[in-house]
């Protein structure tokens, strides 16, 4: 996810300027090595500002992966003129599709931090509330397509949580270890021609 | 996984015990708080043998990883006189199943460890490698059904890559976030039956 999509250009609130700051470190360093000291130099204000507004490393990602949340929620770039099945082919590209450096810097970074949650509930409940988010954007796309007419009678609950899992699987696997998204992609086409385009199927 | 399934009640070997050490250690402290003196106090013998075989914490987990796909590739749990539809369902059973305590505080160690491969070459190594092994052990149960005439023309490749992905990212969501895994295992096996499962659909 770009940085432009995510931040102001040129933010006035300290708040977002502190964690544009960290969004680029996090670019620069990852998780593991990420301190205060380094957010500062990215911040264009005095680094004793963000020990002002944030008691330590973890306060701040925590913040800062709830305002991912908030601004990814205010902005799912869905195009909502488009039918549900062209905004969930959409979706399906932009998240198995290819990814460029910054991107990939950042989902490695993220990767590191969602680690975190395997020990740290307060790192558990903002990433159930990421994929709980996630999922209930798509199975909002797939109820709506039920609605339109376009896809079968599925339960759009669980057609969310296994391509929310699917995605999520791709992310981790592309930044730890081996996988070809399209692959993943290719088969995601099948899984939807088959078990949600009631229409075609009947034509 | 549970413990007696990797490692012998009693191993002989000074390696092997360190490895079950680790394995008891990663269990009761995660990966973060693993120490090689944690390690020593699961170990049988004095912990300067550990310093011994390795260099390091991380040296000792990386050969932990080799070792849990060598065991796991010598006994992948499946029922070699079973056709591959069953083979199949019963792997998907198995990963996307209820898991008890011990399997879930390992697979708690096993997504820190991954996140270790965001930046760490060799750690990235040994997860391609285990995702390869695994995505192969996928295809070939595909590539037999379809000899075996009871699954479609698909390309065993693709659908072990995604199958994959999805059993990955339900486990990372189970240790860190939220997911529903019976919700995944009813969509692949819609998924399995609407792609795979041809002789069903002309009769």
């Amino acid at each position: 996810m770009p940085q432009d999509t995510l931040f102001p250009a040129e933010p006035a609130d300290t708040r977002i300027q502190i964690l544009a700051a960290t969004y680029e470190t996090l670019l620069e360093t990852g998780y593991a090595d990420l301190t205060i000291e380094r957010i500062g130099d990215h911040f264009p204000k005095s680094t004793s500002l963000v020990y002002h507004h944030y008691e330590g490393k973890d306060e701040l990602l925590l913040d800062f992966l709830s305002y991912l949340i908030e601004t990814v929620e205010a902005d799912v770039a869905i195009d909502r003129d488009a039918d549900a099945r062209t905004q969930l082919e959409e979706l399906l590209d932009r998240v198995l599709g290819t990814t460029d450096d910054e991107t990939a810097a950042f989902h490695r970074a993220i990767v590191e931090m969602r680690a975190q949650a395997t020990t740290d509930p307060d790192y558990r409940r903002q990433f159930a509330d990421h994929d709980q988010f996630f999922r209930d954007t798509i199975a909002a796309i797939v109820d709506r397509g039920i609605e339109e007419g376009t896809f079968c009678d599925v339960d759009p609950a669980a057609v969310a949580t296994t391509l929310q899992a699917l995605i999520t699987g791709t992310l981790v696997q592309r930044t730890t270890g081996d996988v070809d998204p399209s692959a993943v992609r290719t088969e995601v086409a099948a899984y939807v021609e088959g078990r949600l385009l009631c229409e075609e199927r009947r034509s």
